[in-house]
C-alpha cells in the first residue's frame, strides 16, 4: 500500500475514533478486570486476557503502522508520542510464561490513557503555556518541598509532645504538611497546641500564597504570547502599508 | 395589541422584575413544597399545588408571549433561553392524571432557576469570554478525568490490602481522587500505607497545579479581548489622525 | 486653631500612628473583654468600661476634628469612611442607662476594624480594580448562589433516604453545599450513596471552576488598567515626539 | 591563590553541585538527627554530631570563600544571602560547651534549606514580580487577618453557647476561622447552630474571594513587565529604523 495514502487514512477521522475508542475500552476492560475479584467476575478472567491480548494486537499494528509510515522513525521512536505507544504495548507482554515473574508490572497498562492526549488538539497549545513557564514551575516545585520540609519540621517541634503517634517524627508530620499545604485538610491529623495553631495560621498564610502563583504565572505566559502574536500581525499590516504607501 | 409595543412592555424593566419575582418565589415554593413532610406541613399540599398551577399558567403565558413577539420563532424556539423557558414549563403538567407515572419527573422544575441567568447581564460577557477558551476548558475536563482515573489506579494499588472498604476496588476509590483532587478532603477516605501517602503528595502536587490553569486561562483570554478592543479604538483613532494631516 | 493647620496634623504620621494604635488597642480590649469570664478576668470588668469610655471619647473627638476639617461635611459624612468613623463610636452609647436593652449591641464595636482600611493605600487600589469588575463579581454572587441551590436540591434527591437527619430537606443540604463548593470540606456531611457521589464529582467540578473565575477577571481587569496607563503614556510621547520632529 | 580565579570556582558549576549537595545533606541528617530516637538510631548519636561539625566547617569555609572574593564585603554580609549564610552556620555553634544553655536553638539550623534558593534562578524573577505587589499583598495580609478577627467575632457570638469548649472565646474561635478562611477545613470544629452555619456561608464567600486576589495581582504584574520589555524593544527597533531611513 501507498505511504502517502496509508499516513491520510492514520490522520484521517475515522482511524482516530477507532483509536480513541479503543483506549477508553481498554481503560474500562482495565477497571473490570482489577475489580473482578470483588464484584465476583472471577469466572470471566480468560475474557479479560483475551482482550487484552486483542489491544495488544491492535496497538502494536497502530504502533508498526506510525513508524512505518514516518520518514524520520528515530525521531518518532523517542518523542513523546512514541514512548507513550511503545509502553501502551509493553506491559501486555509480560503475561508471556518467560515473564511471569514480573506480571505485576501488567499494571503498567494503566498509562495507556495518556495515549488519548494526541486527539485534544488544545492539550498542545496549553503544553506550549507552560513549557514557557517550565523554569518558574520547577522553581514553584523545589520551593513547594521547601516549606513542606520547614512546616514538619516546625510542626513536629510543637506537637510531637502532645501528639507523639502522629507528628513524632518529621517524616511522619510531612504528611499533615503536605494534607495542609495543598488546603485538602482531610483532619486525619491536626495542630492540638496553641504553638501549633499558630504556626498554622502562618505556614497556610504562605502556602495559600504559593498556590495562587501558577495561576498567575500561566496567565501572564497566555497572554505574552497572545500580545506577541497580535503585535507581530500588527506590524506586518503596518509594514504592508509602509509598502504601499511608498 | 401592537407587537412592537408589547415588545417594549417584555424587554421593560416591570415586565423583568415581575419575571425575577416569580422565578424567586417558585424556587422558595419548590423548597418548602419539598421541605413540607418534615417541617409538619402536610397540610399545606393543596395550597403548593395550585401554587404550582398558577407558576405554571404564568411562566405558560411568558413563554408564549416571548415566541409571539419574536420575528424568527424558530431561533427563539431552540435557543439556550428557549428551551430554559420551556423546561420551566413542561414539568408541571406530569401533575396531569395522564402523567401519574412520570410525577417524580415534576423534580425537574428545579431547573427554573436558569431563567433568571437572563437578567444578569455580565453573565453573557463571561460567557463569552468562556467560549473563547472552551478547547482548552474540555480539554481540562477531559485531563482532570484521567488523573482522577489514574489517582484511583495508584491510590487502590498502595491501599486495597488495609482499606479493602473505602479502596478496594478502582471505582470506589475515584471517590477519594474526586474528593482529593477538588482539595474538598472530607475526611472519609484518606491513604493509611507509606507509599499512599507519598503517591497523595505527588498526585495532589499536580492536582493543585491543574486547578490553577482555568483561572490562567480566563485571564488571559478576557485580557485578549480587552486588549484587541483597545487596540482597535487607538487604530481607528491613529487613521482619522492620518487622515485628518493628509 | 487654624483649619489648616489642624488639617496638616490629622493628615500627619504622628496622628495616624496615633489613631491606628489606638484601633489595635480597641480590637486587642474587645478580645478580652469578650473572653474575660473564660480567662477569669472578671474583676477587670470595670477596666474595661473604663477602657471602652476612653475609646469613646478619643474615636468621637477624631471624629469631629475630622468632621470639622472637612470643607464639603456632608459628602465626609455619608462617605464610605465617615459611616465607619460614625459607627465606631455609637455602640458605646449602649452602655448609658437609658439604651440597658440595646447593649447587645455594644457588639458593633467590633467594626472598629475597618477604620483601620484607611490607612493601607493599596486598598485603594484593589477597590477601584474590583469596583471595575463589579458587575461580574455581584453575578458570580448569584450565579454560586444558584449552583448552591441546585447542589442542595440534587443532594437531598440523592441522600435524603439514607441520611435523613443531614439531608432530610433542601435547607439542611444547603450546608453541605456551602462547604463543600467552597472546597473547605469539613466532613461533617458527605454523601454516602453511588449517586450522591457522582453528582458531588459534577457539581465540585463546577465549582471549582466558578472559584477559579474571580482571579481571572481581577487579573485581566488590573492589566487592562496598567495597559491603558502604558499606552497613553506612549501616546503622550509619541505626540511630543511628532511636535518635535515637526 | 588569585581571587579572580577563585571567583571562577565558586561561581562555576562544580562548586555549585557540592553546595546543593552539603545542603541536600545537611538536611537529611537534620530529620535522621531528630527521629532517631523513634526510629531507634541512639547508637548513631555521636556520627550526627561528626557529620553537623563536618557541615559547620564546610559551610564556614564556603563562607569565609564567599566574603573573601567579594569586593565590597559589607553589602554581602547584610544581603540576604549572607545572612543565609551565616545563620546556616551559627546554630551549629551551640553543640560548645559554653552555649549548654541554648543548645535547643540548634533547631534553627533547619533554616540551612533557604540557601539552596540562589541557585534556583527563577526564584529571583518571581521575587522580583513579587516586590512591585508588595504593597497590595501586605495589604491583602492585613484585610485577611481583619477577616479573621471578624471571623472569630461572629462566629463566637453563634456558637459560644452550643460549643464552649470550641468557641468559648474569640481566641479560640481564631483557630476555626483560619482552618475554614484558608480552605483547609480539617472538620475539628466547625458550626453547629442555623446562625453559625449562614455566617460561615457569607465569611467564606468572602474568603475565596479574598484568596482569588493575589494570583490576579501577580498575573497582572508579571504581564506588565514583559508587555513593558516588549514595547521597549518595538521602540527601540522603530528608532533604529526611523534612524535608517532618515
Amino acid at each position: 500500500m501507498d505511504k502517502e495514502k496509508l499516513r491520510t487514512v492514520i490522520e484521517g477521522g475515522v482511524f482516530h475514533a477507532i483509536i480513541q475508542f479503543l483506549i477508553l475500552a481498554s481503560a474500562v476492560v482495565f477497571v473490570f478486570e482489577s475489580d473482578s475479584a470483588v464484584w465476583g467476575l472471577e469466572a470471566y478472567t480468560t475474557h479479560f486476557i483475551v482482550l487484552d491480548w486483542l489491544f495488544f494486537i491492535l496497538f502494536s499494528a497502530e504502533y508498526i503502522l506510525r513508524v512505518y509510515i514516518e520518514p524520520r522513525k528515530r525521531d518518532f521512536i523517542f518523542s513523546f508520542y512514541g514512548i507513550i505507544d511503545l509502553l501502551a504495548i509493553l506491559p501486555s507482554l509480560f503475561l508471556l510464561p518467560g515473564f511471569r515473574v514480573l506480571r505485576v508490572l501488567r499494571f503498567l497498562r494503566v498509562f495507556r490513557i495518556f495515549k488519548a492526549t494526541r486527539f485534544i488538539l488544545a492539550v498542545d497549545r496549553l503544553a506550549s503555556a507552560l513549557r514557557g513557564i517550565q523554569q518558574e514551575l520547577l522553581a514553584l516545585v523545589i520551593l513547594s518541598l521547601m516549606l513542606v520540609y520547614l512546616a514538619a519540621c516546625g510542626i513536629h517541634y510543637f506537637e510531637r509532645d502532645v501528639q507523639p503517634e502522629d507528628f513524632g517524627t518529621i517524616i511522619d508530620s510531612m504528611w499533615w504538611a503536605v494534607v495542609t499545604l495543598t488546603t485538602v485538610g482531610y483532619g486525619d491529623v491536626y495542630p492540638e497546641t496553641a504553638g501549633g495553631k499558630v504556626f498554622t495560621a502562618l505556614v497556610t498564610l504562605v502556602g495559600v500564597g504559593l498556590i495562587a502563583i501558577p495561576s498567575g504565572l500561566l496567565a501572564s505566559a497566555l497572554t505574552e504570547a497572545r500580545v506577541e502574536r497580535e503585535m507581530e500581525e500588527e506590524e506586518k499590516e503596518s509594514t504592508e502599508g509602509d509598502t504601499n504607501s511608498g
